[in-house]
């Protein structure tokens, strides 16, 4: 039932990420509104109240904002001048323009995060084409490509193996207007995942470091414990709070961070509740989600701890078949102890369409239950995991 | 958004049970839609599909029936009428109106229990204004009256001390037309309930045994686990599974039990989730709320096992202010480690407006803090819980 009042809380998007987030927000009362791009936008098919409009179009996110107290971001891709408009109408954003520009940007992101002494790539820009051979021939081959902006799940980033082959492809992307990054190709180990939340006063708290396992670019699954030296740990976490201290977060940060020889090395972030952060539903005391609604409402934040010794979560990514994973749900639910979510999109092939976590003893067991399920809602063969402890 | 087409679940009444059942509906993503008597009903507050009409019309709830594959219940307080209605209109109903009828009738369950050879208190009925003396005089005093149908919360029930008493009271309530049973008084020492999931099959999961504190007749607190000794545990088990074969349950079925001069006796049932497995939301693997999903869709059931050591769950009840408790909302966020729950119901004395759960490696901490956050949300002192355990 659709309400017309301010509401405390309006959330620009209306995807995978509103959704969970509107799911959080029965249990406090709290109501909230979306501005979605489609009617059938995941977030918007499970939402009382919903706003449809584009998150690109500077008047409708204003005169959005102007019905809610507070707005936060479902994605980071506003454009810039959506987010000058709703700074000049006067909008309480939460996280805030700054911060977003920060987290669109890789660019300003390695600035930041090197000039904060924090362990990143050898990187550098190009300004102009002559630029490019100096530069390729500084960093060396393989040489890591990057769109400044826009990308995500592998998308605008190009490894390549030849100068040859760098330079071409740079001139080629420069030519169509894409703003570029160089950075030296970093032999990773293990990938990992940090989550802080921020209150705008700056109290924060951070979630436990979790394993990200990716393939192509696209994480596929999260676990914890992860598998990595202690003092590592701790390193990662005060990372986690200088970056959130310096983009000045309020709400959900994550981090993305590599582990290659035997360093941390700060790949990027996001200012928004976070796919590596999905285990925290059943696997925290306190939800990403929850924590991001407390986190932007100013009220005290939750308890991060893990409510289990372990915890997967694998992602259900769309099979080549867009078979909707709403079919196989009851074999997937035979699996004991699954915890499935769907975000009902659209079955494409590649798009995360949900994801299923399993709380255990033993994170051995809990990924071979979660990796079984997934398969299962998407159609595929049921992998098995070998063992990577011993 | 609200939708049009014929949706796989329809759930009658969109109270707090509506409201958590929508929450867990989100990540499997089933579309559900509720017939609300209000707009402004708890559930319908956050509902994408919502059909205002009154669960008591006949034509309204075959109507709404019409597009939903299979129908449930948010309360058992549907009318005879209504039910009838509905399976004349061939509706697919889960739980059955046999079931149904039986939840709804005192009368029919003493009889039923009876039967079955389960533990009961001595009851007895009341066809003529003459036969009371006779009854009160064979069961004695205290006596127990009841309202066979309707009574909730410690309504429609009078303990009275003498047999004159007695008398004038049964005359009463009769002379108004409300159908009776009598017990004998039972000097209960403790309360328990168990909840327990029937898909139609017959396939069933048992739920921990949960220890329940009433005051007034108003369930205020769940503990888990119950203080009661191993073999009682096992005979609340098997009570749970007799009864829900032969309610023919399809759904949560949950059975009240008294614990008296060390023995267990069966109070009432309530055949859809109940207040008694708000703490299974963070306290088992699969939440009552999903899991009568599971069952009333004939998808495979879910783990029951606890997800922590001790739970404990603390109901909000309004106060004599009728202030709104999301007022204290973070006020109470503040307390570690609780997860609050509020319905977005009007604040009345005595209402149901939310709970509190905490999960811990100790009940009396977890209590603690379930209770300190519950009167933080009602305006009541902060309580202190004496070591009951010693």
């Amino acid at each position: 039932m659709p309400t017309n009042p301010r509401v405390t809380l309006g959330i620009i998007g209306a995807g995978q990420l509103a959704r969970m987030t509107l799911q959080a927000a029965i249990p406090l009362d709290l109501p909230i509104r979306l501005l979605a791009d489609r009617p059938d936008d995941g977030a918007a098919r499970v939402a009382a109240d919903v706003v449809v409009g584009s998150p690109d179009d500077p008047a409708a996110v204003t005169a959005f904002a102007a019905g809610c107290e507070v707005v936060t971001f479902d994605h980071e891709l506003v454009p810039p001048q959506c987010l000058q408009a709703l700074v000049d109408a006067g909008a309480c954003l939460r996280p805030s323009d700054a911060t977003m520009r920060l987290a669109q940007n890789k660019r300003l992101q390695r600035e930041t995060f090197a000039r904060l002494g924090l362990p990143v790539p050898a990187f550098t820009f190009f300004d102009n084409d002559e630029a490019s051979a100096t530069t390729i021939q500084a960093i060396g081959v393989p040489i890591v490509i990057k769109a400044a902006r826009g990308g995500y799940d592998g998308r605008g980033v190009w490894v390549l193996r030849s100068e040859t082959e760098a330079r071409e492809t740079i001139r080629t992307l420069r030519a169509r207007g894409i703003d570029l990054i160089a950075e030296s190709w970093v032999p990773i180990e293990r990938e990992f995942a940090i989550l802080v939340a921020r209150r705008p006063n700056g109290e924060s708290v951070v979630y436990p470091l979790v394993e990200t396992v990716q393939i192509d670019g696209i994480c596929r699954e999260i676990l914890y414990p992860p598998r990595v030296a202690e003092p590592l740990i701790d390193q990662a976490e005060e990372i986690a709070r200088i970056v959130a201290e310096a983009a000045g977060v309020v709400g959900i940060l994550a981090v993305e961070l590599f582990l290659a020889e035997g360093r941390l090395i700060v790949n990027e972030i996001a200012t928004r509740p976070h796919n590596s952060g999905h285990y925290s539903i059943e696997g925290c005391v306190t939800s990403q989600f929850e924590q991001h609604l407390r986190a932007v409402l100013d009220w005290p934040l939750g308890a991060t701890t893990p409510t289990a010794p372990a915890v997967a979560t694998v992602n259900v990514l769309g099979g080549p078949e867009n078979r909707n994973p709403v079919e196989a749900l009851p074999s997937a639910l035979a699996i004991e102890g699954v915890h499935v979510h769907l975000y009902g999109k659209q079955p494409r092939p590649g798009r995360k369409l949900g994801h299923v976590t399993v709380c255990h003893t033993d994170l051995q067991a809990a990924r071979e239950r979660a990796r079984a399920a997934a398969a299962c809602l998407t159609g595929e063969p049921i992998p098995t995991v070998r063992s990577e402890r011993s």
